[in-house]
């Protein structure tokens, strides 16, 4: 039962001579940036996308993909799961590319006005225009708070496996209560190819929000000595020579014990956390990004706010809000990009010829 | 072939001792004017709805029922007629009364701050909130443009057929040149139970956007000299004693002939009328009303305008736009209609128990 292996991790960097130069950048892929694709496609603007989780769809999949919806317009009711699957065909058309799996580490306004950008996966951009659709923050892993813990990150931390092979023969600590905290710990515990040493899974209390059968596989595997099962929490480490050598596990009875690791395995789920946004330099009120409510610009020009990342007088934080300051940004957008254009007339999908070229459609006959 | 008989001629005024105290009115059943029932309704405030057409639907079912729409935010592609029908699903919970083929004939604020509203039925309200939602004005049958005709409105001069019966037996003039020309042409044509003295089709050019089973039908019962075809224009009239003689109608060759008749009936389609909205005493610019983006109240506090009869910096006439407006709107009403409860806290339809209950589904079991 080898776990699926999650998408985000095997987001490859790209690799080219140079950024990728593109009009519009978007950072977040919930529905409000995948919203954005399609208003900046419409005024024939082709968009890159970056989200830091491992799929498109944001909050609604992230936290209640199978639960409904009933407040989007025209739409009685959908889960995030079908929100999203409609909004990823509606834009189909414009083939905007996305980078996922990946959180943007650097915003940085050039001297030519256009926006230098890069994304922890070390993807690069040059942006005329970007919009931040970025609801609460990434999304990140939540871990340990053990100060100096962080610093073994990546070498020896891990809230993710990107090469199961890494651990193989290794003794290791799985913290956590979930499917992925057990998935994991059922395949590197049990005879596969990626067999540890010794699998120890430590979860704060006897009782697992996970599928039974792992569970029940889980025990089966401790009563057969080939992985062990602790109630407590990490409360601390040893190190020796920049090297973590034990995680000292303190159980329900209060008592400390001192384990010995190769690697520490974390899953304790996502939160969402503002991150680098807080350091752009934009005008921020209560965590949020202060923006007019003409063309949902930020205090930067060329860098747009939309979704429940912004603020302004009479902000609510609904999805159907943030369609419309998608479409609203995008018209800012288009002056922007198409500078000699002159004014952007609005025009409407269902009788302009020109919006149905650009959708792929074909224009009906009007009597 | 006897036309349908068309709802709005039926549509009964409302008979109550006193007007109609509501919480909240809305001018326009268009999809914004049936959002805004959506999001008055999740705050608990019921709505009535005036619209001047005999359906709900407002533009898209009036101009473009069958045409494709591409915009709406997670709906690829609909008709008039789908997202007309998925809007009036979705406020079912909410039990709107509508009031439809009337149009709004007094608007006046009382002395208590309420409104005192009139429609061309003579239905009566009193009401806390109004919501102009009245798109591009109320849509009205054009008619023939000459001094004086307009008198004989209702006597002689029609633009909808209330009750066939009151032309059988009658000389009738029927201008027009779209199915609902054609059809009462050969209903009163015909050997019905309605069928007149005599009926001429009157249509500026020989050519008809009309079904061609009904053009052949007419084309037959001309040569069996059941009714005449003329093509040309009405450009004067002959009155005697009040009452309306004769039409003079010049045809393609300019020669202007002299037809009597005891009725005429103009069906030249439907054209939009700011009307009445003009006169409210609230403040216009361009056609349009002026709004905030915070409340999208008008220049009368307890008067909202949403969707396309709004003006604001920024402002795009799209159907998404309006549904934002609706919401924000019915946070602003709210504040009116509950001036008790403090400020309204945002609820999610996914997670808030009270929203279930008020649109009348479970609450899922979060696990």
């Amino acid at each position: 039962m080898e776990p699926q292996a999650n998408p985000a991790v095997i987001a490859t960097a790209h690799t080219h001579a140079g950024p990728i130069e593109t009009d519009a950048l978007i950072i977040g892929a919930g529905p409000v940036g995948l919203f954005q694709v399609f208003e900046l496609g419409l005024l024939e603007i082709k968009a890159h996308v970056i989200d830091s989780l491992p799929q498109p769809g944001g909050q609604p999949i992230e936290l209640y993909p199978d639960k409904p919806i009933y407040d989007i317009p025209a739409i009685p009711v959908c889960t995030g799961q079908q929100l999203t699957d409609a909004l990823l065909k509606q834009i189909e058309p414009f083939g905007a590319s996305f980078h996922l799996g990946q959180t943007v580490s650097v915003l940085r306004e050039q001297d030519d006005g256009r926006f230098e950008v890069a994304t922890s996966a070390g993807t690069r951009f040059v942006a005329r225009t970007v919009f931040i659709a970025a609801g609460v923050g990434a999304f990140e892993p939540r871990s340990i708070k053990l100060d100096g813990l962080a610093a073994f990150e990546g070498r020896q931390l891990f809230h993710r496996v990107r090469n199961p092979a890494d651990f193989a023969g290794k003794n290791l600590i799985i913290a956590g209560g979930g499917d992925s905290a057990l998935d994991w710990a059922l395949n590197f515990a049990g005879a596969g190819p990626h067999q540890a040493e010794s699998v120890i899974l430590l979860h704060r209390r006897d009782g697992f929000r996970a599928a039974p059968a792992s569970v029940a596989r889980m025990h089966q595997l401790c009563e057969a000595q080939q992985m062990q099962f602790m109630v407590g929490q990490v409360t601390g480490y040893d190190e020796r020579d920049g090297q973590l050598v034990a995680a000292k596990v303190t159980g329900g009875d209060g008592v400390a014990r001192v384990v010995p690791l190769d690697a520490l395995l974390v899953f304790f789920g996502l939160s969402p956390r503002l991150g680098p946004i807080a350091e752009w330099n934009l005008q921020i009120e209560r965590k949020q990004l202060v923006v007019d409510t003409e063309k949902f610009a930020t205090s930067v020009p060329g860098i747009f706010a939309v979704g429940d990342i912004n603020t302004y007088p009479g902000k609510k934080k609904l999805i159907l809000s943030g369609f419309h300051e998608c479409a609203l940004a995008a018209f800012a957008a288009a002056a922007i990009v198409f500078p000699d254009k002159g004014r952007i007339h609005l025009q409407y999908t269902t009788t302009s010829p020109k919006l149905h070229k650009v959708l792929g459609v074909e224009t009906p006959v009007f009597a």
